[in-house]
């Protein structure tokens, strides 16, 4: 995404529609990145406007992350895909423990998609990066004909650093760990149902997308034993405890009743027939610690803004089978399997 | 891509078609994930099956580029989407005179895509990402309904580390360098365009998709003072000059029978009323140097498999208005001015 500076003899028609010239790499397409892309992103990086970005690293090691976003709608409460995509990939490195550092966009509009839409879409990922720190330093778009896209599709890479002695990951929950969540569950996937589906609630379901790299740091500088961090996105806080427990080979039993869900969440679920355990997050983190250092996990995590609901949810086992079960509220015992199939489409 | 470990009741059917549930982060997911993506792109960091890939660093500048492919048709003669979007994001850091170390992908699959085709286009990545030397070490897989995509299109991203010392950029042409290219323009736009009328040659034309961090080292070890180096894509040679001169403040001299240009292509072009200059390459190179360097520096491309037909092509000029002119192989002169509207879209 080179940032030409040239006189153009109108500026960009913001009443305009995204067409194929938008995306072949002339004067046109030089024109959209200059006054809407570059506008909107604006950052050092992108203005050396060469084929790459050339940037400072500093020592450790690196942490990459790419997630394509094809939600729908665009836009919904809490947000749009342009701040989701900025999220989502900032997440998949913080949850290494790493400082994300740099972003690129890779844009696929659809021919005819209102330029006014786009620009909102580019300034709510401009604004999303400027809060996370995180400037967006790369990008490219390209354009399809009407009817093969959908409007935008946003592939985001996050980038990050690693300091040397911390190592996360799945594979490293153990029997005796705490499992923690850092707040409601299934918000995201349920704002885009109920906009989808047309639901009218009092309190509207806000989508809870937003950087977690802040809270992380946090719980990590608390100094509790921290063996895996994940965020729950498509397939739910249910999926990304069952690859935990595979990954790591243990079992886990959660408490149905410490598992914190919105009653207006749960009342959409009910009404759609789906399980909130499945339902996608984007903004919540799965903390799994040593269980000694439970307390004050959930300390850490509930003095930032983003954990003010966290909870202790449930415990790591050792299990042959590494199967993820849940005590239910009526007292019960169930098992919390893998999503099978399809739940929801374009959530993310 | 987390690569989960875990048993299936079927191995993946290869004569089955891409359905929602293999974008929805659950068991079928996983199971495309396993048996198609990390089975060909498999590397050590993949296999980590976390969300962020962890990777060693060496010390420099880190170098980040990012490319979304649309291309249509998917399989082209000389390649397909999945070889060529390794090749481009490769050669967008490349281009900058860094090392490529790693790539990302981000897949979005139209419902019904045929497996067996994702599988062909998954296994030219992974052949590409070993020939190159640079794993594809994250990806990301969604899933939209029929008709709101077209089979499947590829967002790629790629990280190197830049030694200190060396800056290349389109911005350090200076009045008295060489313009070099290292081969034949327009092969591939013209196999695409070739391919989607129908023509039909005596010697097929074939894209020359290729990744050029090899020819790129060879040329900066020759010593040979290299100022700017860039791909021309979308927009062609003449784009790319453009671009160029706009962001040196030069202008640029051009002798049209010093340009590479097989008979076949030129025959399309003039058939599909065309002009070579804007058509898209995807494995060639142009080398601005110091005057003085032109010969070492061609010297240098033609000892190179890929650059074997280099030649030098133009010279770099004071111009307060940033033209680049091109003497014509009559002997006339004309301007090359930046690509205006759509010339072909989709081709990369």
């Amino acid at each position: 995404m080179s940032q030409r500076r040239r006189g153009y003899a109108r500026p960009l028609d913001l009443g305009g529609k995204v067409d194929l010239s938008h995306g072949a790499g002339g004067r046109t397409a030089a024109q959209l990145i200059e006054q809407l892309f570059a506008a909107a992103l604006d950052n050092e990086f992108l203005a050396q406007g060469d084929d790459g970005a050339v940037l400072p690293m500093p020592p450790g090691r690196l942490v990459m992350s790419t997630d394509s976003h094809v939600v729908s709608p665009l836009f919904f409460p809490g947000g749009d895909i342009g701040c989701l995509s900025v999220h989502g990939s900032i997440n998949d490195v913080a949850v290494m423990g790493a400082q994300p550092l740099y972003l690129a966009a890779g844009f696929i509009l659809e021919e005819g998609f209102p330029l006014a839409d786009l620009a909102r879409i580019v300034g709510s990922m401009g604004q999303a990066a400027r809060d996370a720190g995180v400037p967006v330093v790369a990008g490219d778009t390209k354009v399809v004909e009407r009817g093969s896209g959908d409007g935008v599709f946003i592939t985001t890479t996050a980038v990050g650093v690693l300091r040397d002695g911390l190592n996360l990951s799945g594979s490293r929950a153990q029997a005796g760990d705490a499992i923690l969540i850092s707040g409601h569950i299934g918000d995201h996937g349920m704002a885009i149902m109920a906009c989808r589906e047309g639901l009218g609630f009092a309190s509207p379901i806000v989508s809870d997308t937003a950087s977690l790299h802040g809270l992380i740091a946090d719980l990590l500088a608390s100094g509790a034993a921290v063996h895996a961090l994940r965020d729950p996105t498509r397939g739910g806080l249910a999926t990304t405890l069952n690859e935990i427990a595979a990954q790591s080979a243990v079992g886990m039993l959660l408490r149905e009743d410490a598992i914190p869900l919105r009653r207006e969440v749960a009342a959409a679920c009910e009404l759609l027939g789906l399980d909130p355990l499945y339902v996608a997050n984007e903004g919540k983190l799965v903390a799994v610690v040593g269980g000694n250092d439970a307390e004050r996990a959930l300390a850490a995590l509930r003095a930032h803004p983003l954990g003010r609901d966290a909870a202790i949810i449930g415990a790591v086992h050792v299990d042959p089978q590494h199967f993820v079960q849940m005590v239910t509220a009526p007292g019960g015992r169930r098992m919390v399997d893998w999503l099978a199939g399809e739940q929801l489409p374009r959530i993310c």
